[in-house]
């Protein structure tokens, strides 16, 4: 039992306020109270005084799309259009080298570098998922993860059926796991049968989850698909029955604005992905009308093949700067609404709004602070929301609490993660590095 | 005498290229020879071994716009389109303000925060430049300040005569510093006008000196003065003699193809600005025409009201990707160009590219390094042009070298900055943040 005193409180739900003389107790892995050091302390003699003059406290930021294994191909594709990138690049490499090892050392680059930038839960899609939680649980994050579906075979599964197969048994796994959480993943429509996303819906239905694919990332997804089958992907996903709460349309960045009004009269959640769609040329995805519509519009960084980084930070004050430079509109997604994309509106994407995302009684500690004190680079301070929104960095962040365990203190992993992580940097550099290049000749 | 002996050596001209086993030999203020450790060491036998392997080592990163003083305003004005927020927020700030006092405080961050993420020279537009220079020195950065005018009195200066002047006497006191260059830095075409363009394009070509000027940041300053002029801005500029190698068109968001020809031929600079562009909503600069136009593109932060960091790195990557994002070719603006920009592309838009930009003999020795060792965010490194492109990050500088001076060491600011550094945070903190909040009440 801890009671957490840092400078500031930032309180995410329903108003996005900066609160001082405000105190947090954690107990096991829930926050317990919310109040004056005073009340706390005389409510909760026995606890002990975690003082954090120095950082504001606030809910751990939620990655709403990732491929953490791909950390290891971070650099290997550059300066190329989707199209090339996948084809000519990406594919290939995981062809190659795309194994469970592969997966569980990329994922352990991918949830290290997000807790030590403040990244406490990422949502994954990728082959292995098995090892991608493993992953996570060693390094000390909440992950989302896929049961990754896709038409074609791999060497991780045959078809369809198996990779469902195998994703459930994953899960299962995993189910006394508190920091592990599942979503159905079917990869794309252009990757997906019918008959598989109509297996997915239901299974998604069944096990109440989430729904995780990419949708209309490129112009010519949408083309295509119209000169094939007469239909654009979001239509089929309409008549498929896909359109629900339960749906992430990853990068959406060619949207109608009839598909923006029906996502948001579902429920629906868009991730949007700024720095990869830019990288990739896909395009600028219509934040600014979808946010006006009511979407629930939230962020994700993508793989680092595509990004190249994985700092939630940076990618959300592109995604409230671009969506202001599209639109021609400098109040849209202004600072206190990037502070809950970043927290309850992603944890409402992934459905889980009542456990993170909040700094209240009963949500689950995944929480983080971010030093403000004397560096130039954060100095002043006028408005702590727009410090957050606008100048944050992952060099900023100093302790991470997952589930009410402290995974990252003054800025390092602790527990066995402190040892782990040093080894695979030695490996990625010892034997992934060389691995990638021999394909790549 | 000191050899630098870094795992590796970046070269920026003619062509982008990762060297290896290579060393530079840096005597007092320049670049004597760059060879393999062999022939240095052979050479020189005298010379101190800087072992650095964990490093790569690159010309420091160019600025090529900012305003330095108004780290001070930093989160002050966020959320608002241009007009609103220097005519609401910034100016009303400014004329309370902005004093002798608060132009040397405020430059003394922004020189830190720079100087600590890799930034060794920055190109400043703001009133009392004589303070800038003396924080730039003081924090030991290179500077080309402006001598700035701008129509209207302020408690700077009465009137142009008066502004030109003030800049001059500063220009002559600070003659025989190394590290202090001047441009002419009219403010922007709505407030400067015909006959102090005139005067500053003939005090420029006497003492060849740069022009630096906001020119086209937004469409409504272009249809203003169409409106009240009929005639564009670049076609006044055109008609004054101000388009020529000389100029640094900051911004350009809103150029004609006619334009960007014009700008390629006369070798004119655009000095892209993203961040500024797309917060203030102005638009998104037509980057992928300038450069296939021949256009010599550069990029800067502006000021830190409207960026709201001083952060070359994430600036460039954002420049990139908006040039793919935006022309639908991701090939656009690649990573090796992009260390181009921020290094000998930005040397020669100032006038300085016989002296800065580049790792070759003769040069000043205004060099970074930067830290490619066991980090999460940092690894793979499959290229290492495309890390330091769409990977690097401020916090990853490890070491910086001004004129030859090591102004930072392993991450901290050297000699007496490294005292007024923690004064004036503090003093920000306590007092500048007090003022600022009486203004905005």
């Amino acid at each position: 039992m801890q009671i957490l005193a840092p400078r500031h409180v930032i309180q995410t739900h329903p108003t996005v306020e900066v609160l001082e003389n405000t105190c947090v107790l954690i107990d096991q892995d829930r926050i317990v109270q919310v109040g004056t050091r005073e009340e706390l302390t005389h409510a909760f003699p026995q606890a002990d005084m975690v003082e954090l003059p120095h950082q504001a406290l606030m809910p751990g930021l939620i990655n709403c799309h990732t491929h953490a294994a791909m950390n290891l191909l971070r650099g290997a594709a550059d300066d190329l259009a989707l199209h090339d990138w996948l084809q000519t690049r990406i594919w290939p490499l995981e062809g190659e080298l795309a194994d469970g090892e592969f997966v569980y050392d990329g994922a352990v680059l991918a949830a290290a570098e997000m807790l030590l930038g403040g990244t406490t839960t990422f949502n994954d899609m990728y082959f292995y998922p098995e090892q991608t939680v493993q992953a996570a649980l060693d390094v000390g994050a909440r992950v989302v993860a896929g049961i990754t579906v896709i038409e074609f075979p791999t060497r991780y599964a045959a078809e369809p059926r198996q990779y469902i197969e195998l994703g459930l048994q994953a899960r299962d796994k995993y189910r006394d796991e508190p920091t592990v959480h599942w979503a159905v993943a079917p990869h794309a429509p252009y990757t997906v049968s019918d008959e598989t996303f109509a297996h997915l819906a239901t299974l998604a239905e069944e096990l109440d989850l989430p729904i995780h694919c990419h949708l209309h990332e490129t112009a010519s997804e949408v083309s295509d698909a119209v000169s094939r089958h007469g239909e654009r992907p979001f239509e089929r996903f309409e008549r498929l029955g896909l359109i629900n709460e339960r749906l992430l349309v990853v990068h959406g960045v060619h949207l109608s604005d009839r598909e923006l009004a029906c996502m948001a009269k579902a429920g629906s959640s868009l991730v949007h992905c700024p720095s990869s769609n830019l990288k990739l040329a896909s395009g600028l995805a219509p934040t600014a009308k979808a946010l006006a519509a009511g979407v629930n519009v939230v962020v994700g960084t993508d793989g680092a093949a595509s990004n190249n980084k994985l700092d939630l930070w940076e990618e959300g004050r592109l995604a409230s700067l671009l969506a202001k430079g599209s639109s021609g509109d400098a109040t849209v997604w202004p600072a206190h609404r990037l502070i809950q994309s970043w927290t309850v509106d992603a944890a409402r994407a992934l459905g889980l709004e009542n456990h993170i995302g909040q700094i209240a009684p009963g949500f689950l500690a995944d929480l983080i602070t971010v030093n403000i004190d004397l560096h130039p680079h954060q100095l002043p301070i006028h408005n702590l929301v727009s410090k957050l929104a606008y100048s944050g960095a992952a060099r900023d962040v100093q302790d991470v609490w997952v589930n009410g365990r402290q995974v990252v203190r003054a800025q390092q992993l602790q527990g066995a993660a402190a040892q782990l992580l040093p080894e695979i940097l030695r490996k990625t550099q010892r034997v992934w590095q060389t691995r990638v290049e021999k394909v790549g000749r």
